[in-house]
């Protein structure tokens, strides 16, 4: 038996979980691209080596759309990164399906819709909401894990 | 059995790691609160968006405060994360509860007390000094699962 | 039987994962190690309460050098981190020794040439290239566990 089967089968909640999580982190990725691909376009770029390659040192320069990106990939460290670890932690404590969806889905369609909203520059407070929506299933999970961490103390 | 009593029973150390790194991963999350709070009081937004919902567009600038709050957030990032990763593997190589406690307690007390003194504007080096001593127990568990892991290739 | 041999022994991909996760850690704290040397040497400290402990407020600026490590140390963030998630993910879909090796070497040499083209200002486009080959593993990694989570939903 691979442990493959092993692993997924230890936790009714991580095939859920390892879905989620590693969209988001497809997203992330997606996220660093379209930052390249601005640059490129802006011809805005951190390093002169790259200004160089691309038409000239007056090009190592900083530009808003480009750190509007850079905002955006910084937000989802804040907050995706914990939710890898707790997510897969919390799997392991044996919620429901349905508890486990109900904490994966917002954090998911949250942070989809934060992304949405940071590039596409969206009318405030949509993504202060989205970051909310996503924030409140990892207090959740963060506060179950500590209450089961203190338990077996 | 439910799988948590067999994830938490698999090591002896697991409840007092899941116990510090999950007050960690809180204790971030406080420092995003706080940078959003610095933000509304200083009215310093760094988007557009945001700044016009909050009175204009003369309030999407920096603030030093602002910015202390970041390098805090970008500080725990780069160094709590970490732990997160060293900390969950070293729990599975069997340590001895006095061994983690020794590994995870100045951890957690030296993160704690960095972002004290980063938010607090304490005198230098009490803050380099915290993220030394926390940074002691993340290279010992480094070393040791390198060791670990050279052993079994 | 040491929960260490348990844990190790559920994958025989474990080692080399923890072998090059860890590796890559601790250059990321080398990378941090750097930051703060160049700090010191070019006088340019992030911190009023640093500068005044080097100097004078006088010090309490930017510097080129400074930033060209924050920002290869970020870099890292953005893309090992996700990395020490897929690639322990990865370890539990039971993949060959040879698969295994063949995401993470690239993903450990890619990272370790992309800090050296970085902090040594290598010509355009090594770093982009390193960061590329990096990148190709886990994006493999990324959509095997995909298809794995999704198989047993």
């Amino acid at each position: 038996m691979p442990p493959s089967g092993l692993a997924l089968a230890d936790s009714r909640a991580l095939p859920a979980f390892l879905l989620c999580s590693t969209l988001l982190v497809i997203k992330m990725y997606v996220v660093a691209v379209i930052t390249g691909q601005v640059r490129l376009r802006k011809k805005a770029f951190a390093n002169p080596e790259d200004a160089l390659r691309h038409g000239g040192l007056q090009f190592c320069r900083s530009n808003p759309d480009v750190e509007r990106c850079l905002r955006a990939h910084r937000n989802d460290m804040e907050t995706i990164y914990p939710f890898l670890f707790l997510g897969l932690v919390y799997c392991f404590l044996g919620p429901s399906p349905a508890a486990a969806w109900g904490h994966f889905l917002p954090f998911l369609l949250g942070r989809l819709l934060h992304t949405v909203a940071y590039l596409g520059q969206l009318r405030a407070p949509v993504r202060s909401l989205a970051y909310t929506v996503a924030q409140l299933p990892c207090a959740s999970m963060a506060l179950q894990i500590l209450w089961e961490a203190a338990r077996h103390l």
